[in-house]
């Protein structure tokens, strides 16, 4: 396997060993654009969370936010970062920041989506932020919604025909 | 009176001449933030909307943003950029983009906020996207929910009862 | 011809009325990239430049800050706008902030060269600084170097000898 | 103490554990605008280091950027991340992602000295990049460097006699 295919094979199974599945984050970018794509199906949705995650920048944010949860989970960060992952602290931001930079993997048009799913929180985001004892996902919770947020950008570069005509 | 008391003062001209006033802003803010500071008023949501237009990359961004409104508005600018802008293309993204220097200002915090406003579009939003026939408020609109989000954060920095304690 | 089509050419074309052909903006690559791939020739470089303005993204930035550059040698924006923009005032910023619309569409990795270009200044980059009279580049300016420091990073990304073997 | 003086102390503490003093950083702040500001002492270039610091949102990125360095350090990330970061690979970027989180504070002008001095690596950043046996600073080079520009931003918005008179 190349390079390339092993860590688009190795970002699928640590989202996998963290619960979530490219078909839940296919759920998200339904749930995103099928009011304005409605024939858009479960197969076509996750097929573009795929295509997502074959970008290095994203692996990049996946691995490196799972690692910080992680590390959380085990006690290894010094105090305060430590306290401030594992409560998740509203001030925090680092966790944002990583997401933003999946979103802007496909332009400027995915922040409004990411912002939405972020606080209205469906599907599995709502499981990711059940903050159950001993687990962590402070940064996983938002590098899922980025992922379904650049998801939904790709679909709408890819369907012309939801733009209007511009000549 | 001093250039940064002239810019501000202008900044403020620009948003009422196109509709928009302090107090607007601050109902968005009152919008997103009420829930979790239940004793916030108008007053201090305004206020912080207030301090927020003071910021140089804020007004940077509400000049540029309007005079592209208004240059489409006389149909100043050359096809294809006339009609992307006068329809509020959704591939277009420079809107967002400018937004983004907005939010920014306070931090990655911001960023839920402006998606979520963005989206649900509450009062003044709503008014600015009518697409009334001869206005045309592509940038503002976006320009306006991200000063909303900023003044949010900036509230959030400064509500410490807000936050964990995390030492 | 396609939307699409029409778009890129359209692109190709305001850059080359405004004096910046794509082998223009190649040689800037070259400059960035060439110490790190000795074998790159201009017209691998050019080809990059080339992919990067097929970038929805990247043609939204051209079309505006052209625009912007262009209202201003028409003294078509108000005060202070409009003298911001024709003394390429320091604190404006909405230049940069245009500029990482593109640089962000290959990833973080490229807003060192970008930064490095932008004050080095070499090649097409020193003519659109000269600030002869009339002639206004003050977005231009900032987008041509985003284009190259853009494609480098896309060399980057396609050329895998270049990276270490981390498994 | 309060927590906001706890933060700031603590982020002082961590730098200089990992061999950056603020007056280091100040020295960079000196590379970048001495230029500029004939009459900037490293007094007044530390201070700009040292307010740059109390912005939670610069303790966020470097508690977060020392703590991956220390991991890695430690052996503690799996594999392929502990190797990237190791080996500070080119395409990983989410040190440079973390660098804009601090560099975004003062608005995009900072943008430019960041990519700058990432590439030019004068005073301390040719230290941390020495990569020693044993020792990481993939985060903390892009860290250091994003504070000096932004202090440096923060320098050029407070000196007004830089400006040109835009009224």
């Amino acid at each position: 396997m190349s390079n390339e295919a092993k860590l688009y094979q190795h970002t699928i199974d640590l989202l996998q060993e963290r619960g979530v599945s490219t078909t839940d984050i296919g759920e998200l970018v339904m749930f995103l654009q099928s009011k304005f794509i409605p024939t858009l199906t479960i197969e076509e949705a996750t097929k573009n969370v795929e295509i997502v995650l074959k970008k290095r920048e994203v692996q990049n944010a996946v691995m490196t936010g799972i690692a910080l949860d992680k590390a959380a989970e085990k006690h290894q960060l010094e105090s305060p970062l430590q306290d401030i992952i594992e409560v998740d602290e509203g001030l925090y931001g680092v966790d944002e920041v990583l997401a933003f930079s999946i979103v802007n993997v496909y332009g400027s048009i995915g922040f409004t989506n990411y912002g939405y799913i972020d606080r209205v929180k469906p599907g599995i985001l709502a499981k990711l932020n059940a903050h159950e004892p001993g687990i962590i996902h402070t940064f996983l919770d938002d590098i899922v919604g980025a992922i379904a947020a650049a998801a939904a950008s790709r679909l709408a570069h890819s369907h012309p025909e939801l733009e209007d005509d511009i000549y």
